[in-house]
């Protein structure tokens, strides 16, 4: 039992799903947390020169531009990569991949359906202040495909490796421990009165949630699937896989991946690319946003705070009532400050992930003769998923996800390799999956996000203890300087965590502003 | 437990789900069924005149115009309704909604995202022959969302009447449910070897499936959803709902709806509406449907088969080859025929579906402010169903699907009412679960599909005994004339059990042709 991928490994990792619970069981225990209804800050318009200095154009660092600039700040958003939008990252022909040691370009072909987001690539339908963005910024926005139980499952130690069907795999599970528990539950055993109509009640819930026969025995099920779906027949059931090979499979978190808080369907996607949401935000605040400008030193002042930040070789120190900072903690740690020291401690004190992914062209969409029209095949092996696109169905190419390593070894391992052998790699271990894979690529893309320049790392990866000790300290300002990005937030890896953290801190500066100025009181 | 809605019901009725399970269980039992892969009948050309009158333009029948005059066969479709499509039926603007007694017309703004699926509306992604001839009459596919976590069940018998999320119904009740079998399972009750490693996988399963904590208790969960998304405080969990309410639930198919063959992750639909494959169709074989045709007489000879239709009032007799009959069992016992006994006999046999749907044109998707962009909400009200569209996100109207009956007594209840009056009941009821949502609705259309013109029933209603005593009698041809339609297949109520009587029909005339005529021999 060395390597189990536990739901908690999965939840950690790289913000993949936000890791709420195990952080709820300990901040809950302690009693403090009051149930508190997120709105968007309704911020006043200011009245007198307020300059904002914006570090980074991630989805953070673009929403407070967004919003204070639209209230009458004076906003610059300074970023120092070549592009807007952070880790909201799309691929698609031409697209630079500013990877340290291994800058690629995207040779896909050039057409809308042929993307690959190498970020955030769906958004659940409770992300409301995303959702909010995206209608306001004229994102349009199609259902994205999560679960998929057409899709296939795959694990070395089961079936000789041979991959069996999602649907197979979970609805055949359930039925044999659905037959165990019915055999094995007896209603002297529960504690407390229940009554004869409840006792059925249950009986008849696991008989249903494992759909066992009348006399509660797994015999088989359509919901894993027919044999065949000529319809001119009666149909045929499949053969039940076998319990003890299904024992041996040690992934069992997928049983209830599609019940998770922000996995669960329906989830959604911009049409065309996730970075239609930058875009959206850019037709806004573009023209407050300088490109290929890197801060190299903050100085937090009684008043305000000057940034010094290079561009074209020149050093350029700038002056602000306000900085709203997105700059990873990891690169921020390096850059010259004079933050107190339990607060620059504190931006060395959370890890990243090393969150990997690789985008494939495909010549055909093989996966389409499979009746996989969408959604997630899982695997124990390096690469770990493998994503089939909702989008251009039907079309002679698409772009598969090829990897998404939420484990940070398998990160590690495929950073290591030069493009050409970690595309390589995937489809070596794809195969496993799809026999015939490796023929339909015909060019890739892949993005180790630890390696990627002003990032080099994907989500912080906050644990219980970390929440407790450093997220205050860091969440709150230094002077009139706010750090900001999904880094601040409970749901780090995920752009309304992004968002959440600007609202907490220009609602912030608006009560500064109000109290401070009484300019609307 | 008078009015339990089991999943057998709703197997049961109108085709809503296959009637797959039941019926393979008989069936199987006798050990009569071989594993038979279904591929598209690859049919020969015809090099002779072979006359082929197809009855009834709804999906059978057009695919057997498409497939056998691209053969060579001399086709012609009669239908009796001034439209094609048969029970795939999609209403927009203008739509004509031929209910004898109560026609209506479609008042939908004018817009390409306000439309209905009257008949069926969803297809999942091993429906292959369906799907294939979506790619080859270029009909654009989307996802469809047919589950959604974030929707609505409502049951006057728990919470008083009061609405949950799906995910909570769901995903609470697991955790109960959980929680007492741990408490109760003991390895020395199972039978069989069991290793110390397998049974502790096992109660890992348990645990995992209800989220328990580490002492296998439930203490509440993030998969059903939590009490406020501030993403900048720790997570707070909802309270778990009561689980004696939970108890008192009577619908607990919806906790595997999401699990069964049909109706599994992912789903597609047509952009656009269903009927957008009916406009394939008819782009190929369009000019040779005759609408407005009604048979009234059918005369099966020793060779060939006559038909006499009506047409503006005049009574038209043609002579054919081949007949393939797609008329509605119910409606063909009462055409003039010399069907041989048992064959008419069966034609009266199988009892017809009651399926009611109400669209309603909504002024605003109020649905989507409750995180709701897709999928279904549950009732055990007569409505049955509420569906939000996953199209046409963020826009301003929308249109819901108000009722989805596929309880008869519904169906009943509701055709027996004016369409106002239908509406006015539909939001009564749909008010449980939206508060204010009469006051969104603009217009509504409603289908009785027993009262339909030229159809007077929805999906035929086949149970074990009655496939085994009719199903091959009404299967096999009687001379030249071919039953089909989706009443002649193991999945009544699907195109794609339309699709396959059609391919057998036609693969059998293919087969008479080549032995018959040696034309390819």
């Amino acid at each position: 039992m060395s390597r189990i991928l536990s739901r908690r490994d999965f939840l950690r990792a790289a913000g993949a799903v936000g890791g709420s619970t195990a952080v709820f069981r300990a901040a809950a225990a302690l009693g403090l947390l009051p149930a508190v209804a997120a709105a968007r800050p309704q911020i006043a318009a200011i009245r007198k020169s307020r300059k904002v200095l914006i570090l980074g154009a991630g989805i953070s660092g673009l929403t407070a531009a967004y919003e204070l600039h639209r209230k009458g700040y004076d906003v610059q958003v300074l970023e120092a990569s070549f592009r807007a939008g952070g880790r909201n990252l799309t691929l698609r022909h031409g697209s630079r991949i500013d990877e340290t040691g291994y800058p690629q370009v995207c040779e896909f072909d050039k057409d809308p359906d042929l993307f690959f987001n190498a970020g955030p690539a769906r958004i659940p339908g409770h992300h409301q202040h995303l959702l909010e963005y995206c209608k306001e910024l004229d994102v349009e926005l199609a259902p994205f495909i999560n679960d998929n139980r057409n899709a296939w499952v795959q694990d070395d130690a089961m079936f000789g490796g041979k991959p069996v069907r999602a649907r197979e795999y979970l609805n055949d599970s359930r039925g044999f421990v659905a037959e165990l528990m019915a055999k094995s539950i007896r209603k002297d055993d529960l504690t407390g009165p229940m009554s004869s109509a409840d006792w059925e009640q249950l009986r008849e819930y696991i008989r249903q949630f494992g759909e066992l026969d009348p006399q509660f025995r797994y015999m088989g099920t359509s919901r894993s699937g027919l044999a065949s779906h000529d319809y001119t027949r009666a149909d045929v059931l499949k053969k039940p896989l076998s319990p003890s090979e299904l024992m041996k499979s040690r992934f069992m978190f997928i049983m209830s991946f599609g019940e998770t808080d922000d996995q669960a369907a329906m989830m959604m996607e911009p049409v065309g690319g996730m970075d239609r949401i930058v875009d959206g935000f850019m037709r806004q605040v573009g023209h407050l946003v300088q490109l290929e400008s890197q801060v190299q030193k903050i100085r937090v002042k009684e008043r305000g705070v000057d940034v010094t930040y290079r561009r074209n070789g020149e050093y350029v120190t700038t002056q602000a009532d306000y900085v709203l900072n997105c700059i990873p903690v990891q690169l921020l740690a390096g850059v010259e400050h004079n933050f107190p020291k339990d607060f620059s401690t504190g931006l060395t004190a959370i890890p990243r992930g090393k969150l990997f992914k690789i985008g494939l062209q495909m010549k055909e969409r093989f996966w389409e003769k499979e009746g996989i029209f969408g959604g997630i095949s899982w695997t124990l092996q390096d690469i770990q998923q493998i994503w089939y696109p909702a989008h251009g169905i039907h079309r002679q190419k698409g772009v598969v996800l090829a990897a998404y390593t939420f484990d940070p070894r398998a990160g590690e391992k495929f950073a290591r390799l030069s493009p050409p052998e970690r595309i390589r790699l995937a489809v070596e271990q794809g195969s496993k999956i799809h026999p015939d894979y490796g023929k339909y690529v015909e060019n890739g893309v892949t993005i180790a996000w630890h390696q990627m320049n002003h990032m080099l790392g994907c989500a912080a990866q906050w644990e219980p203890e970390l929440f407790q000790r450093w997220f205050t300290t860091l969440q709150k300002p230094v002077g009139s300087h706010y750090l900001i990005g999904d880094q601040v937030s409970y749901h780090p890896g995920w752009q309304e965590g992004a968002i959440a953290s600007a609202h907490h801190a220009i609602a912030d500066i608006d009560a500064r502003e109000r109290l401070g100025n009484a300019v609307t009181a």
